[in-house]
């Protein structure tokens, strides 16, 4: 279990959920969209505060982006 | 709602439920208790990857340690 990779892959499952591009939750967080990219791909050891802003953008708790289990069942 | 001090106070939390000492703590990561210290008090802007090393040296799933509501109400 890469925790990295069940980050990105709920991130990317959220940011879906809402209907959201890339592009537009890289507005929301005042971030690049390679970032946003590369994040979902598991490729980011992002630290609390951007898991903070990236829950806040993407409408959801900070726990449930390193959720193990909605990882592997729904993404 | 600091991300740093909910995701502390529950760090502490969950040491303290285990009966663990800081030091304990430290030797089961591999960092020094001054570390731990800092964290506990919403002092370090934790990764990934070291929110992945504490829930193991404390035996939780990453999730735990960033919920909001065991924070306010347990700790």
């Amino acid at each position: 279990m890469d925790i990295r990779k069940v980050f990105g892959g709920n991130a990317r499952r959220f940011r879906l959920a809402l209907g959201l591009s890339q592009e537009a939750v890289a507005e929301r967080m005042g971030v690049d969209r390679a970032f946003i990219s590369s994040m979902e791909r598991g490729l980011q050891n992002a630290t609390l505060l951007t898991i903070w802003q990236i829950a806040q953008a993407l409408e959801v708790r900070p726990a449930d982006l390193l959720d193990e289990k909605a990882s592997k069942i729904r993404s």
